[in-house]
């Protein structure tokens, strides 16, 4: 299908936008009046710079109050058309977006809006314009999608028709269904956008926190799907309004709106992933040093060492560590190799989604290894078993540890809904809770995603929105069968690694559940599911961004001990020994 | 009246928010359990700090889901508070506040909930604590404040009594004169926050967007008074929260929260501010050379230059602008001088309110200048006429500039809400009206503020959202009596020095009023109000951080020609011609 976007979705100037957008791939754009008018370009260059682009300007938007004005105002208002309709032509744009009316002086009365749109398309027309006409959600009077459509139906105009978005639709709560109803070449264009669940008023809601298809909570491919079955031939344009995307890159907006599109055509056509990891093969740490110390503190024994990199392979059961010693930089979570059941196809679907594929610097004799860059920086790698052939023969490296429970990783603030789409559609993670804690110096933002409900890979996307000064943390999670065994071992030989727990805690979990008095004397910290389930769990020290985390999950418990973490990050501030780097 | 603040309302560790706490001058503090819970110290030395510190600790909170529970829950719930009791002992603790049930298992009985609460007063007083119950605004059962106390009164306990807050009154619209039916000796507790006007879920607005007394819109002295009326002889007590705050500078949010609750005392005691401006001494600018040019092509004359100091007093009509040649910094805007009737007196007021005095390297003969810094940096000096007896016998400047109309100050994101509180309460400038503008590269936040509605000290605070790398602006806009003559000599002379405004500007302004087409021609903006006012302004380009706007005003119009702001800032962003620095 034919995909457009709206310029206010990107940040920069108009022409600054034309250029991302076509850089994107998007085949069309709608042009926010706002972004015409600030610009020193007149529309006839506007639009000769799209044509160069090889973009369309598909609709342009909007025009607001017009319909069911008293009389006096209605010859006002079609004198401010015939000037859109003069831009539009000096545009070379053809679909005129018209806002349903929210002035407190309109008129409540479905014949009369009727019959000024009539009188609009008929302006129109003699412009070789055409009118779609949107219901707002937050409309004094036309709100609702179908109410729109009737008074098109009403006005029986063909240079009249609706525009449906899909925010103002789900926004409501409105079944999507009706739009098979209306006769597809009345639905003029079709705008998209998702935003996650708010409970707050719809304007500010659609102004300031929309988000491109499956960065929220609507199911737009069931939307789409019924404006595909009413015959709808136009195309599928996003229009977000969004206060992070506003200030983030231009062209990186524009490529995670195309990856969303192709990500919901994917939806449609009932594609499903080519290559969901099946668990972690490795998780690759830059720098040295006292990391494989902690390693060995740990339990991991150091296996193998890659035959042409300093890269260094520390294991423990099925838990792998890549100690990479390239570069000089502080110790920090560089990369995730993924158990892949089709490396190949993997990285052409990432690829496919606009995924930048990593040049592998590669010795003949290495195995081939297929990698993507994540919105964060951190490298993705698909790998079968091959990979571990690099570092040698290795041998079993027996321990309580048996493999990586989860990684946390820290992103960037304006990029946060990139990311969830990132790991969503290119490595098909499905989103779990997501969460906001208290932090000492502000509050972390926390969204944790796993290959299904349960599933054997698991991420934990993190914001931390603290003051200047303060480090985003990473780390690596490591399941063990028997955590007070691993803590016992822990606390009588390495004393140090692990991160002090107040006593405090210990005093409020005890009041609050009846636990194993050895919890307090491990510093081992504990949740409980509403089923039952239980999480025990440890910190290390932190050493340069990175820290690891123990845990033991029984009962089908699914979380992330969440409840616990506001304990963590309190010691972590506090200035805890921590190594030096 | 005593004044106390809940751990929650700043950053830090527990012992960073006791000390900057006491350093604001509070005498009390109420503990969050979070904080104590995440804390490395046991109560006793909490205890033990804040009454080294001249802390009480008035409160220990929150209790929550106590009440109204089905059976065996209840002896659980007691169990819990048993816990709580004996952490308060070693506190040092006797009062705990418990919020209304939000359980949906709540049961929905008056007698039940007075029954129960009755049972936990008792064990309570065996502990010598008191309970102080509050009704959450989203309480399951119980959400009015009047509600929480019919439950009290029906208890009929001595260690039971109610804790009002005015964020819970006030976000659900309750009046506040009820308070007055109830005997002050069982209001255990008074809690304050303001909160701007909000349409979004109330939890969420509770939770992340309450701020200090002054900061927002409710009428905290009309309920401050019910309660004193009633009888209440507590602490004035701070709980907010707010996601800023958590991030700010934890000394700098506890004097602002000191700073707001001397702000409503001074309110309820009916004092007038001994000092409001009057109008724009001068506005300072640091840097000089192109500055000094720009000044000369916008009509100003060089009139004088202080006896000591290498500053310069450029003049035309009473618009007084001061260039200051001290350090190398790059063009901006650095102090502002308000004609104020009583100097000495506005000082001392600026100094009760926290604001930090600023030492002035003054020679002997040199005039008394009082001064304190904004929140902002800026310094604000408040002046009669004897400052200008510096700058030499001077001249008259005559031309078309008749005087500062107002300056825009660019505030830091995370000090916005102290920005204003500053302004108002020290100032005592009235907040007018606050808006939000589309950048290219984000928002515009913004707020007018002026000594009276229509008065003549007008300022608007600013905060650019916008993404890394731009400049925040800061200007000065000066008024003249006829913008088209001043900008046909600017245009003629200087052509060079206005900000090129784009012809799509004009098709669509020509296109919502009829005006003059000069305005196109001389690159002037044009808004017009409600009521007919009308408001002609130009800008000039940049220097450093720093542009000037000339303005004219007709018609009793009380804006800022807010509409425009996107145009000047698209042309700004856009890489308009910059003076180099």
């Amino acid at each position: 299908m034919r995909k457009s976007i709206a310029t206010v979705s990107v940040s920069g100037t108009l022409t600054e936008k034309l250029a991302a957008i076509a850089a994107a791939g998007f085949d069309g754009v709608e042009i926010f009046e706002n972004d015409l008018l600030v610009s020193p370009h007149p529309p006839e260059e506007i639009r000769a710079r799209a044509a160069d682009l090889g973009l369309t300007i598909d609709l342009y938007q909007p025009f607001r109050d017009f319909e069911c004005v008293p009389g006096p105002l209605l010859a006002a208002n079609l004198e401010r058309a015939e000037h859109k309709f003069r831009v539009m032509e000096r545009l070379g744009a053809d679909l005129l977006l018209v806002c349903s009316n929210v002035s407190p002086a309109t008129i409540r009365d479905d014949d009369l809006a009727a019959e000024h749109l009539r009188l609009l398309a008929e302006r129109a027309a003699e412009h070789g314009v055409r009118v779609a006409y949107e219901a707002l959600a937050w409309g004094r009077h036309v709100n609702e999608y179908l109410h729109a459509w009737r008074v098109v139906n009403m006005a029986d105009h063909p240079a009249l028709g609706t525009c449906l978005d899909s925010f103002h639709i789900l926004s409501r709560g409105s079944d999507p269904i009706g739009i098979e109803a209306i006769p597809g070449e009345k639905i003029f264009f079709l705008q998209l956008a998702d935003a996650p669940l708010l409970a707050m008023d719809v304007l500010q809601w659609s102004r300031h926190h929309r988000c491109f298809p499956g960065q929220g909570t609507f199911d737009l491919a069931r939307l789409v799907r019924h404006t595909l079955n009413a015959g709808y031939a136009g195309p599928l344009s996003l229009e977000v309004f969004n206060d992070h995307f506003r200030q983030a890159g231009t062209g990186r907006t524009a490529r995670d709106g195309m990856r969303s599109l192709i990500a919901l055509e994917g939806e449609l056509e009932g594609a499903s992933h080519p290559s969901v990891p099946t668990g972690f093969a490795f998780a690759e740490l830059g720098g040295t040093g006292e990391l494989g110390e902690v390693l060995g503190a740990l339990g991991f024994a150091r296996t193998g060492a890659h035959a042409t990199k300093p890269v260094e392979l520390w294991s423990q059961g099925e838990a792998r560590l890549l100690l990479n010693a390239t570069g000089t930089q502080a110790p920090a979570l560089v990369a995730i190799g993924l158990d892949s059941p089709h490396p190949t196809g993997a990285v052409k679907h990432a690829e496919s989604l606009l995924s930048p594929v990593l040049p592998r610097e590669r010795a003949p004799e290495d195995a081939p290894l297929d990698a993507v860059a994540a919105p964060d920086g951190t490298e993705i790698f698909f790998c079968d078993t091959a990979w571990l052939t690099d570092f040698g023969p290795g041998a079993a490296a027996p321990g309580e540890i048996t493999h990586i429970d989860h990684v946390a990783l820290t992103q960037p603030l304006h990029y946060f809904d990139e990311a969830a789409l990132f790991y969503r559609s290119v490595l098909g993670l499905q989103p779990q809770e997501s969460l906001e804690l208290p932090d000492p110096y502000g509050l972390l933002r926390s969204k944790a995603m796993s290959s299904a409900p349960g599933g054997d890979v698991r991420m934990v996307l993190n914001i931390a929105q603290v003051g200047a000064g303060h480090t985003p943390w990473q780390h690596v999670a490591l399941a063990t069968g028997d955590l007070l065994a691993t803590a016992r071992r822990l606390r009588a030989d390495h004393p140090d690694l692990l991160l002090p727990i107040p006593a405090n805690y210990y005093d409020d979990l005890e009041a609050r559940h009846d636990v194993d008095p050895e919890l307090r004397e491990l510093g081992v910290l504990y949740d409980r599911d509403e089923h039952g389930g239980e999480f025990l769990h440890l910190y290390t020290i932190t050493i340069g961004r990175v820290f690891f985390e123990i845990v033991q999950r029984t009962g089908g418990y699914q979380g992330y001990g969440a409840l616990n973490a506001p304990i963590r990050l309190a010691v972590q501030h506090a200035g805890q020994p921590m190594m030096s780097q």
